[in-house]
């Protein structure tokens, strides 16, 4: 199979870097173009981007150069989106408008109803919406979005316990500070402390998962009918997010009916090869999950639960997988 | 005013040096006694004890020999217990017996209907029971206890809240590691993580609560007709426990209501040397509380609140007061 | 006595912070003007500067109005710097020659021949240069400098020893994060992890420290003929430098004739409000000094040190004074 | 080739874990047996034993039932033993008597005149010191061991300058917490702090280095005639020992000469499956090594170097390696 080109924009910073190192060897896609501000475009990528992934920064990638974000500089098909909010609502349409696929990790576009807020594990049918998308604004191209990293975590867990019929759902976060990027979380402000407060983190937990629980009728997204309520935290953990959930539902299920919601919940994307054995992992230690233990589980794309208790109360653990995201479109 | 001499059972350990730290100088208190287990006893303290607190051993503690914890050896008028639970049972009853005000840090008699369970700021006429105590178990001392440190900082915010008919709590928890004690809690266990397990913990906050917010009828507590459901979690945080809390309550207030609450709230007490200008402090930052900033508030007497929002979900930071419970007793 | 008028320029960063709480109540000082940048003048001091000290916001400071950083705003006797070494240079001069006497925390002119680089307890004949410096650039003012914070913690210890004819010094140093100011360490560059690099650190130590140890002739300072090779760490530590040293000495005394020699040391300086009782404490447990129990040690003015062993081999743990440095100056 | 049959002594604590992890699909080893102490022997090795590593215990060994340590019981080519110092002493003896190869983790045989204290990489010849000690002791099996694990990740890299004729080592460590073993550093001892002291460590340090850079003879190892003084120090990092070194050597080579001899060190043990292909990498970045971005590379069978500057000072980082050693017995 040939392989689909793709871009990174915004491709120095945390999250494009991040992009970077999921999509080198990848094999179904070939990074053509990094894209970046004017500042990096033209230098090689090594010399404008301060590489802070353990993985070492492949050769390839380092001798390339950077472009600027335009779309006339960009050679691929589909442009993975590391751009900061308030440059990605201009850009990212622009790209759309000029036929790329835009998969974008900024909020910008969440929330409009005509761009699909996907994790592919929850609401593949939600893709429906590129054409709702394409009719309405004469784009070529299309832009998809994917959730806040928090929020993620928390519906891929929730996802499996829709048969109960949600309705009211608490949750405290323990966040790890790489969600912040690079400069997000100065040392002063976790060692010995922790911040219970995170910019808009808790209002887009709460509008979020209606939409990503919500169904797609042909022509638009119904969002569900359930409460969020959040409080987020920031920690002193490098990655990987821990949730505390109450989750009350119709059908007042037992933990241990839970527990096999969870254990039964299963995907159809298995043919996708980022796609983990099991997204759901059920931890049944009384300690666990943990996010140093268990945030790699799946190669990072599973979500693993456990402490589940009446209440129904249950402690979720994950980190952000992005790239599942785009071979689903195909 | 003559000193009231006072002991400290288990005076070698994280707890017994936390009393000794607020005992000494203390204008009430003269420190006449140190017990310790067979192992440490005839030792001088500086010998047998490995001082971990910030504050220096004072001079006269660190020469100060140690006894058995042994009702003859030791000479003083109460003694504070900073004895595990499996010891305490036994050894607690022995005191109370043979005179001794024993005021305990264990858990192992919270929970029975003729021991007051005490947050001076909280519930001070449950001290009525010392009575109740006294006739049906013939002793000429008595004990009281304090409650679990988590459930402390909780309840005491929550106290401001009982006029508005409270109903169902949750509350997620992030606890300091110094609440497992100094080897409680290896660093190969909470570096870069979180543990979302503290056994009995949850248990804890759940029961303690009911009862500190019980009425004293005379001859007993009756419990709070309230529901509590808790999530409790160990974070990289040296002391200073944060909770976050949902707060349902018959009258449903707003916010601002629940604010003006917190603000309004007052004790009897600030005749008490350590009893600080207010109990509850009311950051209004977005940001706080955060335990490293506001865990001494009030000199550690004060718990604070923040991120009042709807819900009622609110942020309470708090550390484990020891000594107003004792100032109390007279 | 009446006191002294003072300012802080660069009022809102971290060492501004930091002078302004320890100037807040200061038995010499009054603080009479806070200069910040344009984007804050005009300001409340509330309004302009995140407060991230643990003491809480002075209520006088919050309400001050912030002026600019011009010789005509600020209403002062003496200024202390927090400014940035790259507009230091300038400003610092302009104050200078404007009359008032600088106490700068800035690097601009500590290197300077005609500045004292003073720690009070180390070099206070150095202030003679003053004199020179005033005769030879017509300012009626005058510039005073404090050296690097981990220069100060080391050399302090030194000069308790040079009566033993210091040779050569090879230091590793673990740092705290608040050297570098609020921002400048990332939370994702060091939770679990160290730097083992700091921008200019190593040089400022191996520098200052010969002019620190130098002689003052009546004309100039005589740099030491000691070497000084400088390894310098970033570690997950809040405050409080730790540093390991070998000190090969002339006259190769043992490790109790150092020990005797911290334990001698002592200063002039005892009339200074802030001085603490020994500035150099020496700690006899073989794990100690430890920068969270030893920083604050004598109000954090003393050092600490410990395990002297062969070699000689010591390890020294302190934090950087400010403000007696200006006591001094009158 | 038929695997080789390979069994843990001291299979349930934190080496032991180490171990396991590392056999486990090893292409050389068969892991047959878990032997440990009375209270866990006849346990399933899960039910047994807390597994803390990251990767999941492999679903064999979970089931596998634990052994006493005891030579009838053992059944294996080749015990790794993990047992602590006091036990080691007389087990690993009784097992080279019964005709066990033992690779020692423990510092009990390290020092004795014929036994091999070996890095693969660094002095595979000390390994003829089996016959020696065969001889001497009228067995039929042997003990050889590994150093200390921060000892190793030193020699490792001084191993590449014996060329420059190797004079005097000042070296200050800061060594990650894992070292300690699960429950060896409490988190109330490291967190926003550091210890500047490793219970004998210094010790091992300087005395090992001295064995593992001297020559055999054919009947003995003499020590290389140098000079190691170490200052320890245990910081708050989970895995990787990162060291700041001084090394005289009698060429006075320049940094760059250092650097080339880093760069052109190479071993004989290619033909191993866990040899890395550099077992020194050299780090140009001014910031590198850290523990957290290089305590992997190679496999975690590498150390990393970097900032070499003159005095020659250098960092180095490393973990320990345990299983080359034994490949390398055959």
């Amino acid at each position: 199979m040939e392989k689909i080109r793709v871009g990174v924009l915004g491709a120095t910073g945390n999250v494009g870097q991040q992009f970077i190192s999921m999509l080198t060897d990848h094999p179904w896609f070939e990074l053509t173009t990094l894209a970046a501000s004017e500042r990096s475009a033209g230098k090689k990528y090594k010399d404008a981007a301060k590489w802070r992934v353990e993985r070492e920064l492949p050769a390839g990638v380092a001798e390339q150069v950077i472009v600027p974000v335009d779309v006339k500089e960009v050679d691929a098909d589909i442009v993975f989106s590391a751009l900061p909010a308030d440059l990605a609502y201009t850009i990212e349409a622009d790209f759309a408008k000029a036929g790329f696929i835009v998969a974008s990790n900024a909020s910008s576009y969440r929330m409009f109803p005509d761009v699909p807020l996907l994790i592919p594990e929850v609401n593949p049918e939600h893709l429906g919406l590129i054409d709702v998308q394409r009719d309405m604004r004469k784009w070529d191209g299309c832009i998809i979005t994917n959730p806040n990293c928090s929020t993620i975590t928390m519906v891929t867990s929730l996802c499996a316990l829709t048969g109960f019929g949600l309705k009211n759902i608490q949750v405290a976060t323990m966040q790890a500070v790489s969600g912040a990027g690079y400069d997000g979380v100065p040392s002063m402000a976790i060692i010995d402390n922790l911040i219970p407060y995170i910019p808009k983190e808790e209002q887009k937990m709460e509008t979020e998962t209606l939409k990503l629980l919500g169904e797609f009728d042909g022509s638009q997204v119904v969002n569900a009918d359930i409460n969020v309520s959040a409080s987020c935290n920031r920690v002193a953990v490098m990655d990987g997010h821990t949730e505390a959930l109450w989750v009350q539902m119709a059908d007042d299920p037992t933990p241990e009916e839970v527990k096999d919601a969870f254990l039964r919940f299963d995907t159809d994307l298995h043919d996708l090869p980022t796609e983990p054995e099991k997204v759901i992992i059920v931890r049944d230690e009384e300690d666990r999950p943990q996010p140093r233990m268990d945030r790699n589980a799946g190669g990072g794309m599973s979500v693993s639960v456990g402490r589940i208790r009446e209440g129904i109360r249950y402690i979720v653990v994950g980190i952000t997988p992005f790239e599942v995201q785009l071979e689903q479109v195909y």
